[in-house]
């Protein structure tokens, strides 16, 4: 059996203009999972993202019409690139193609590495995907100094960098990037060598929770054949 | 930047003697995972696999003597093809590669889809790998009649089906495969046709979080080139 190729709608939940920002967490994807193809949208009229829970509720409505319009174009599933995992359950609701957030994905994957889990994010609180899935493993929630909103993350790595070392006092033994707007400054490898600890970043998780729901719903039988 | 391949090495916690059978594994983890090249073993004298605390015991040391002949042929990752995952974390002690068992993945998968799991085993508890990931999450656990090891489940399929049968009844809504085992008679596909719910595969699992885990540690960086 060939592996299929596999077209993946990715819904950016900010506002943005340049094909080559709108394409950033498309391009990630395609180059970890070579099989798969993206086509990346945004929602309208939301320049600074979701941020708190005003901004997500804004959003919902909006991302549930670029999934339909997705679905309507046939893509095999859709990624939400949010660590709130906003309209994910809706959407799985009227949608036969898998659908995943970043944030559920990101906990999980943290998961697998250690049960001694630093958050680093951007709102006050941790992302309830998150703090849900990882109850009292989650052991120390930190947001960078000078941050509130993802378009600030570019000019405050070194804020970030900061927060991921206090999480690392607080005894994280795995660091999850909890806003995929750490994915686009690739904040990630620069943790990991910088502090030696593992890094996850929200995009790689939120692909391979995708990879394993598209082998799980369209190619198990074939596995055996 | 081209997807580069792997080689994995699969330790089979079963002395077998037919290639077709000891590679089966490594087969399914190449159909799913393309750029995955598998090399498998056995370990020795164990004609009836791990299948409680004594048996568990007594594989401990073969696998890991088997992990550093693997480590030493240079493989990229090392998966230990058990839900009890025994081994994984003294081999995580001395090896630079990702090392994983299949049965917190397994759980992690579970957890992906729903909070409200049904395990499926051949012990009378659950593994615990399992168990200790998903916590009250794991509404319930099954056996099918008449197994008491992986051997026995080739003839008692229909006893499989009839327990996944109870997990839902029981609330599940999602069935976890919690021996490898039931990778090898292709179970999976069969229950999630016949009762129409989402199965995880522990073989599939386990190369999942592999597959992220290779990422993570060995491309991150060129994802942002």
């Amino acid at each position: 059996m060939m592996m299929k190729d596999f077209r993946i709608g990715i819904i950016r939940v900010i506002t943005l203009k340049r094909e080559e920002e709108i394409n950033r967490h498309g391009k990630m994807i395609e180059e970890a999972f070579p099989n798969f193809r993206t086509v990346s949208r945004c929602i309208e009229k939301q320049p600074r993202g979701i941020f708190d829970e005003k901004s997500e509720d804004e959003a919902v409505p909006k991302i549930i019409r670029v999934a339909k319009q997705l679905l309507n174009e046939n893509v095999d599933g859709i990624i939400v690139s949010c660590v709130a995992d906003p309209a994910v359950n809706a959407i799985q609701t009227f949608s036969k193609k898998p659908v995943v957030g970043a944030g559920k994905p990101t906990a999980l994957l943290a998961l697998s590495i250690s049960d001694k889990v630093g958050a680093l994010g951007i709102g006050d609180e941790p992302p309830k995907p998150v703090s849900e899935i990882l109850k009292d493993r989650l052991i120390s929630y930190r947001k960078p100094r000078g941050v509130s909103a993802t378009i600030d993350l570019e000019r405050n790595i070194e804020f970030a960098v900061e927060a991921a070392e206090q999480l690392i006092r607080d005894g994280a033994q795995v660091i999850a990037l909890c806003c995929t707007g750490f994915s686009t400054i690739g904040l990630a490898p620069i943790l990991q060598e910088k502090l030696r600890i593992p890094v996850i970043d929200p995009i790689i998780a939120a692909g391979t929770i995708m990879y394993h729901e598209l082998i799980r719903t369209f190619m198990l039988r074939s596995l055996w054949k």
